[in-house]
């Protein structure tokens, strides 16, 4: 195959056929491309783009690349959620539970933390024993079993995605809006779902933290997603402050436990019952907003959401005393109450000044091999537009020592702002559907 | 050395610090850096383009990987001259041996033909047992002796250049201009020159065929020259047809020879004696531009520069008949002239269509390692702007066989356009140095 006169195009800001991506994508997994085409190419599309066409051929070509989950048989519906990433966002520990108790199936492949955002399959395997790498036929067992399986996206779906992500890493090209839609939604058509709703965060602590990029990649993936038949929509929430109290592994796995119990800080559970809402409305088990809202507080307030993590958890062979014992997840050895410095408003709390310290305190990685301390993290109670007096405890850090204390207090001195105003991003400010956009602030 | 932090940068419009570009391309050679991330990063090159301090250390990273020319004690001159390429452009082979006559050193280093246009090494290498594959020390012996070489470039010189170009070629990021510029004269100046004169092309047959990039590339080359004390000018000339009569390896050295005498080609004896006079005028021979043609046309017509290429010859193991006796070059089998096929007005010839022809009937290559014949090629003695009757012979196609003197004839046929009206280039149409741009036309 000739790549060099494809790239030219693309440089030039032509388009390749549907033909040619399908045929690249086969011959890049085959070892017939070499690294440095694709990384040329794909600096061509971080300045070119891709049009809908080409996003949907390279899309299928990555899909194909790989395996898929396999429902023959299964009439329930098949909903998972993804997030863009963010720093205390929970949602996910939630969510699969809560589905899984309203009769649909939730098979959720998740990441690890990436750059300063937390990663699911870190969370979960702060849970002792916990086991993330299932099989993709393992998968399907325990989800026809109990509804649902939480993994780690495995080299069997969408290698050619996995390859080229390693690749666009250490390339400079991330930054691509089709080239990150192309890359969740090859992983996630290869889930064989039925609904899928998209988390896309936006503010200081996102990926792509303005408001218009946030609305692009919402609206390329869900033209991909509903150009498969998978019916998709996103929601738009916050991310200029961590999502919750807890940002850490194990301090995140005890909030969403703790919201499971209906005790969860009142905006993890607003954002967590909004996407509820929309996972079950994609996955057709009702039509009426209000009647899922209710299905979804049901299953909170009768415990069985929570019994779902708890089979969850032993199907996958973690420790499920977690769930009525929090001291059983990993504890850090040193903890220390931050304090307001002064009276003031509290302006704004940065995302990624709290998630860089988690890593500093050794609780994330510099490089994919790095272990983790899942114990490490902060319990942040305060909000952008909180008014605060001089010594009221606002904060509390988790660290395994001295240094890691000083670490999380400078983290703290950085991120809690104090200012004359706070203008937060509204929580949830936009859903998005095929149909459109709709301003919900 | 981390290199995703500077792809970025450069991705994002900023600029690489000097020692960034020299550690680069420090570790680059050393295989310390992937072709993958150079590709990458050649590509945002070529979307964002490099300042002029990022260009300056670009090409003097490329220059200090390798070895140079040494002139210790050499008090003449030493000037040499770059083309950017075409068709039927012999002037090199005219202005070595006219130069050195001129007590002028020319170390000049050449490359092969690319793309469709033709290459001094390999119409050098027509003339039986001519050894172009001279050492650097072989080189600096031989232009101490007779005051000229002509060589292929060597992996001595400027080898990051050599391995970034190889990488350019199969990556789609050639067409750069800082990039092209930074490759010419990574290598023109480890020669070591004291004054260098660029012939850049413009029109259909160049490599970059409009005014605006071709005036970019020769202030950005200028701009490299002078910064690194070689005295560098820039002529802008017509590549909308091909330079001369002869196109072809052999037939080109023998048009050369017969303009050593001079009989050559008006436009093409024009072309020279320009390029000549501004390289005796930037080896600082004389500042009148009437005395240094003067002495031009004298070592022609004395037979110095004549004598000067039968030394070069000889000097490099070639038959040095060749200069009396044109029948010593290798003699095509089969030659067909091929004449008007109707009356009118000659509107263009184009140079792609011939260049192309010539490796199809066997004088060019598809790949590096391709053996051509040098005798196959075409003698046109028609211009644009000629009035032409049917049946008046135009041109001359020399081929080994058959079937390429078909090739030629259907490549004259799609050449030599008849119209209505001619619009050829100006033959010389810009001067261009330090100071700016100076119009001839």
């Amino acid at each position: 195959m000739v790549i060099a006169p494809l790239i030219e195009r693309k440089r030039d800001g032509g388009a390749l056929l549907p033909d040619e991506w399908r045929a690249l994508i086969r011959a890049y997994v085959q070892d017939e491309v070499p690294d440095y085409q694709m990384a040329a190419l794909a600096m061509a599309i971080v300045w070119r783009g891709l049009t809908a066409s080409e996003l949907a051929a390279l899309t299928e070509g990555m899909l194909d690349s790989g395996d898929r989950l396999r429902w023959n048989g299964l009439t329930t519906p098949r909903v998972d959620k993804h997030s863009t990433g963010g720093v205390g966002d929970k949602t996910s520990l939630l969510l699969v539970p809560m589905l899984a108790a309203c009769d649909v199936a939730v098979p959720m492949m998740s990441g690890r933390a990436l750059g300063h955002t937390g990663g699911t399959l870190d969370k979960l395997e702060s849970i002792p024993g916990f086991r993330t790498r299932l099989t993709l036929r393992e998968t399907e067992a325990q989800v026809r079993r109990i509804g649902c399986a939480m993994l780690g996206q495995t080299d069997a779906i969408a290698p050619a995605d996995g390859r080229l992500y390693a690749l666009r890493d250490v390339t400079g090209t991330v930054e691509s809006v089709p080239l990150i839609a192309a890359s969740i939604m090859s992983k996630k058509l290869a889930e064989g779902l039925t609904g899928l709703v998209l988390d896309v965060k936006r503010g200081s602590g996102a990926f792509l933290p303005t408001l218009e990029s946030a609305l692009e990649l919402a609206g390329t993936m869900i033209g991909l997603g509903e150009s498969h038949g998978c019916h998709t929509v996103a929601l738009l929430t916050a991310m200029d402050r961590p999502l919750g109290h807890a940002c850490g592994n194990a301090l995140e796995v005890e909030e969403a436990i703790a919201g499971l119990r209906g005790e969860g800080p009142a905006d993890l559970m607003e954002v967590t019952y909004a996407l509820g809402v929309e996972m079950l409305l994609v996955g057709g088990i009702d039509t009426s907003r209000t009647a899922v809202r209710a299905r979804l507080e049901h299953v909170v307030s009768s415990g069985a959401a929570l019994a779902k993590l708890r089979l969850m958890i032993e199907a996958q062979g973690g420790n499920a005393a977690v769930v009525d014992d929090p001291g059983a997840l990993p504890q850090a050895r040193h903890s220390e109450v931050w304090e307001a410095p002064r009276d003031g408003l509290v302006s704004e709390v940065v995302p990624r000044d709290i998630g860089r310290a988690i890593i500093a305190m050794g609780g994330g990685r510099h490089k994919v091999t790095d272990d983790i301390d899942p114990s490490v993290g902060f319990h942040i109670t305060v909000k952008p537009g909180h008014r605060v007096r001089r010594g009221q405890p606002l904060a509390t850090i988790h660290a395994r020592d001295e240094d890691g204390l000083e670490v999380g207090r400078h983290a703290l001195d950085a991120a809690v702002r104090l200012g004359d105003a706070a203008e937060p991003l509204p929580l949830i400010s936009h859903r998005i559907t095929a149909a459109g956009v709709e301003s919900l602030a």
